[in-house]
């Protein structure tokens, strides 16, 4: 049976999400995205496709490595301004009755108690419709901006978000026994005291005393998507994660990423398939193949090579404006003294790259794969990508907004719906029981269900 | 000429706000305050009747102190559960064009810094229709929630209050120049570097270094809202507010408060009318005098006195559930054995209270005065309290929901705007050049300019 493939949106609330210099196309509407209009009209789109999901990307900080400053930044809008890509979801899940939305929220920036009640006010509001993609934060100028010295080391974020993540879980999970609410007008209960408990938790970084202040939501825990491609960060995907997003320029790497993912899960007492694989992907899709070509070439004209390695600097963490266009990656060396060569090497170990040829790489495709070409190219690039690697389906990003996404729900969706590889209907329920035909809430191997 | 008359909507993401058991009554619908298109439907209401805003109350924190536990608020859904206030907007924005929309939120719970961005995100999505209500916490629960010992004594949450609006000042008036975004897209010039400005506060509380996230919104700074009413508050408010929400049960002792509101503008370099000041006012309003009792008459068979002793006791701090409902309110000390005739002093020196008496009062008015009766009655009475007192409109505030609110825009305002006492559409612009009849930004007295 051919096998149904899964697509996400992945966007940002700010201009310049993943493609540095597109937002001066003449036809990408990227700086609508104060516009609340902009965004239901977006989710229309999406969910005429049959997008599973939108995922909103975010960051607190700027990308200030390139060149030691954030002139890049501001110059090229890479990831700035960035806007709070919550209040986005409300107004999209109002013209929408299927579509999810993913929300990324780092474990950095605000108490697990308030934020609780966040994703539950959400998850209400759209219905049973939410997803909270978790992240450890990684610009160093957003601890700075709050006023700590430095990030926590890398693992020790993790520990911050296992702790996160427990707090988060007995306040969805526990607080609200699911026959507490009564709504009994007759004899005016609302709910029952003795069915609502306080969640006394006195962990290393938290401490909350008291009752969960939202009624149990469709999910309770919102589906959870996960990023991370260190060792300690699968771990944790592994874990906590219902849904992973991983990203690699060949399919024997992104393969090697997949297994890894799946075998984390079974490694902690869950199924391989209790993760559901989207890799990034970027789709460039035209009448013709011949048309998209002349697409992709329009849009390359409208690439920023400053904005592209201010984009992997702060992505890095080394400055690559030390350097000149032509000069060969080797010559790269990160502060640490440790060789570029190194950090790039899960990208493509094969090829001898240029500072001007990361720049170009980054630029579409945001250092994944590239499709272009008709409707039954990109299809058949999917579906192989699919076949080896064995993800469940894409994150596509943007180049330009919406004509990459509006391209990918009128083109290229129908196109795998005629192979049977889409949907041709949305799944009754919640996000969670439409990505795993289950129940709409977290499965009995999941922590979060044994908070 | 006559003085046209302010109109808010005061209500909160929960089932029972301000009238305990009145979720029980047949026509109300606050049970959907879940759902998304509930809320959207409302804010259509409101900007048909020409609302100047709807304003969304907040707590973090359970009414824990009637018998000293949560048994009364979980039975009577008194402020809980209680969603978050600001996912409502961006749904309510996108149907309509002219409602303002304030939100509360408190300096207690998350830092300045990623809160400065959300507001400058609700501002720009609501096309400069963002007002904030500052409040200092006052439920110690809340506090214990998230592992504080007890909330600061009342003067310091009022410095804590003053840097915290202190440093979202710098981020939304100070970090953006006006000029800074060009959007060149010929040139590829997103902003200019030379004109966004790095932030560095280093105070008591709080610390920042960074520039602010977003760029400037069509207001920067939300109108300010406030509501404390103690001295330490008055004196906040004559400081920062734009606009002071004041309840009292006479006209001569909120004439005494809005007295002091203006005063307290003028006595820190602003002007008296800097301070647009709404009084909480219920109006119950019917086609005829007969119908507005007979539906008044009604929603009293739905009040629920433990709910609304829940209530009352979480305001004062007093457990009001140790006394019988008959015993007079002179019997009834606090627990510090102040005498709770002087903590309700200010509501009506001259009445003698019971506690079944307390409990009737707080049910339906929230403590604030009631106007019962046809369109010209209750128009007359408001006209009256505002003559009286100086108010420049009033919170209104809901027993049934959306009819308290679905009354007041189709019978109340048309017998205002018959008067010339209410607009007859509303003004061009953002909320604040609504409000004021100036420009969208904080004028030049204000402390924020000068941040």
């Amino acid at each position: 049976m051919t096998k149904q493939l899964r697509l996400n949106a992945f966007t940002m609330n700010t201009v310049g999400h993943l493609a540095p210099g597109l937002w001066t196309h003449p036809r990408d509407r990227s700086r609508d995205y104060k516009s609340i209009r902009h965004w239901a009209e977006l989710a229309r789109t999406l969910e005429r496709g049959l997008f599973d999901a939108i995922f909103i990307a975010d960051v607190i900080g700027v990308y200030d490595t390139y060149h030691g400053n954030l002139d890049g930044a501001v110059r090229n809008a890479i990831q700035l301004p960035i806007n709070d890509p919550l209040q986005l979801i409300p107004a999209m899940a109002l013209v929408t009755e299927h579509l999810g939305f993913g929300v990324t929220s780092s474990v950095t920036y605000e108490h697990p108690y308030p934020f609780a009640r966040r994703m539950s006010t959400l998850d209400h509001l759209t219905g049973g419709r939410a997803a909270w993609n978790v992240v450890t934060s990684y610009l160093d100028s957003g601890a700075r901006a709050i006023g700590l010295p430095h990030l926590a080391v890398h693992d020790d974020r993790y520990d911050v978000a296992e702790e996160y993540l427990d707090v988060c879980y007995k306040l969805w999970e526990r607080s609200w026994d699911d026959d507490a609410v009564i709504a009994d007008t007759t004899r005016g209960v609302f709910a029952d005291p003795a069915k609502v408990h306080a969640v006394h938790h006195h962990g290393r970084h938290f401490h909350v005393d008291g009752i969960h202040l939202s009624e149990p939501s469709p999910q309770r825990t919102p589906v959870i998507f996960q990023a991370g491609a260190s060792r300690r960060g699968r771990q944790f995907a592994g874990r906590h994660a219902e849904a992973v997003f991983v990203s690699a320029p060949t399919q024997a790497i992104l393969k090697s990423q997949v297994d890894a993912v799946r075998a984390s899960a079974a490694a902690q007492g869950r199924h391989p398939d209790d993760i559901v694989v989207f890799s990034m992907h970027t789709a460039i899709v035209g009448e013709t193949d011949a048309d998209a070509h002349r697409k992709y070439d329009d849009y390359r004209r409208h690439v920023r090579q400053d904005g592209a390695l201010t984009l992997l600097s702060g992505w890095t963490g080394i400055d690559l404006g030390k350097y000149r266009p032509d000069e060969p990656l080797r010559h790269v060396t990160t502060n640490a003294g440790q060789s570029a060569v190194e950090v790039f090497s899960s990208s493509d170990p094969a090829r001898s790259w240029t500072i001007r040829e990361l720049a170009e790489w980054v630029s579409i495709g945001a250092r994944g794969p590239v499709s272009v070409g008709s409707p039954s190219t990109v299809a058949d690039d999917l579906q192989a990508w699919a076949e080896a690697t064995g993800v469940d389906g894409f994150n596509l990003g943007a180049v330009v907004i919406p004509e990459t996404f509006t391209d990918a729900a009128e083109l290229l969706v129908p196109e795998l719906q005629r192979r049977g590889a889409f949907k041709t209907a949305y799944a009754p329920g919640t996000f969670r029981e439409k990505l795993f035909g289950r129940t709409s809430r977290l499965d009995a191997r999941h922590p979060g269900t044994a908070a």
